[in-house]
């Protein structure tokens, strides 16, 4: 999976950007092969179903989501400049690749349940990092957080969200949502100076 | 579209699960008359396409969701309170109603353009909501924040993101994550103790 060749990652660009349009449920093999000026012989040499198609999109978009944490968690050592790292390369991978994260991001449901359990456990990756990042800050003594799951689902969501709403075509505004969601995860693990409480 | 026969309620609901399970694009107006009982004929009767559909459900969910963060507003007096309450209230909506927000929330691309131009106005009016509050706030004191409609969005996606991963099976934890978000949201307008620089 890790190696295409570059008539199969045509094809899942091809299928992304089918998928992102219609979604999974609205697309035939035939649309996808049409995008391509090709016939939908050309989609069965490589997969033998949509759902094996929207698998291969869906464990690369994982991959290379789950990887962009991990270096920028890597590139650095404190947990604060790592989580505030780790929120802006997300977010803007979440911008960068619109179309295709949505798709990653919405169509699980339409998976196989086998292959479910695959980008299930690529999804806990992301998550049990985060995790250890937000551990790592409380251990410190730079964050104090009550609930570091649910913590780190909720600034995975600010990132997973822009899907739904970002306008690929406004790229200038890019950086300022990446660094506006990095600065709100470091208030949220943050102890607040001001509560409902008073 | 505000008082809708008992009829045409039910039709709305089996639309949604339609749409929910299989997407918009996959689903069929003889896949939702089946769901009934019934022949596509039935759904003609009210509705003249799968897209009049898909609005009719599109348009009540974003009313009721525009009631529900105008409501905890209005409930209480102070910002920090209002935000939270709205926080809350909102977070839970999106869980009660996990299948038809997802439709509601992802198949916005799917709508007619005039239909897409009324839906965004009452996005507009939720993001309008939130910035009021969040500005009120700033103005007591009891909020530092430098992007108001930034952080508005930011506040919503964390609720919004919730029709992505949350269970709706898993009941007895409603509460908690919305309570978490609620807190969340407090953390990410208030002034944070520790931050980035030190």
């Amino acid at each position: 999976m890790s190696h295409l060749s570059l008539a199969q990652q045509r094809l899942l660009d091809a299928a992304a950007d089918a998928f992102a349009e219609k979604g999974f449920g609205g697309t035939s093999t035939r649309d996808i092969a049409a995008r391509m000026g090709r016939s939908s012989a050309a989609v069965y040499i490589h997969y033998g179903t949509k759902e094996e198609l929207l698998y291969a999109i869906s464990f690369q978009g994982h991959q290379e989501a789950l990887a962009v944490l991990r270096e920028a968690r890597d590139a650095v050592e404190d947990p604060a400049a790592q989580l505030w790292a780790m929120v802006h390369r997300f977010s803007q991978w979440h911008m960068v690749h619109a179309r295709r994260a949505r798709v990653v991001q919405y169509e699980f449901g339409a998976l196989a349940e086998e292959h479910r359990a695959e980008i299930r456990d690529l999804r806990r990756e992301m998550s049990q990092l985060t995790v250890e990042v937000l551990g790592d800050g409380v251990a410190s003594g730079a964050f104090v957080i009550a609930d570091l799951e649910g913590t780190a689902r909720a600034v995975l969501s600010l990132c997973i969200d822009l899907v739904r709403w970002f306008d690929p075509g406004l790229a200038r505004n890019q950086e300022r949502v990446a660094v506006l969601n990095a600065d709100l995860a470091m208030r949220m693990v943050a102890s607040p100076r001001t509560s409902l409480e008073g």
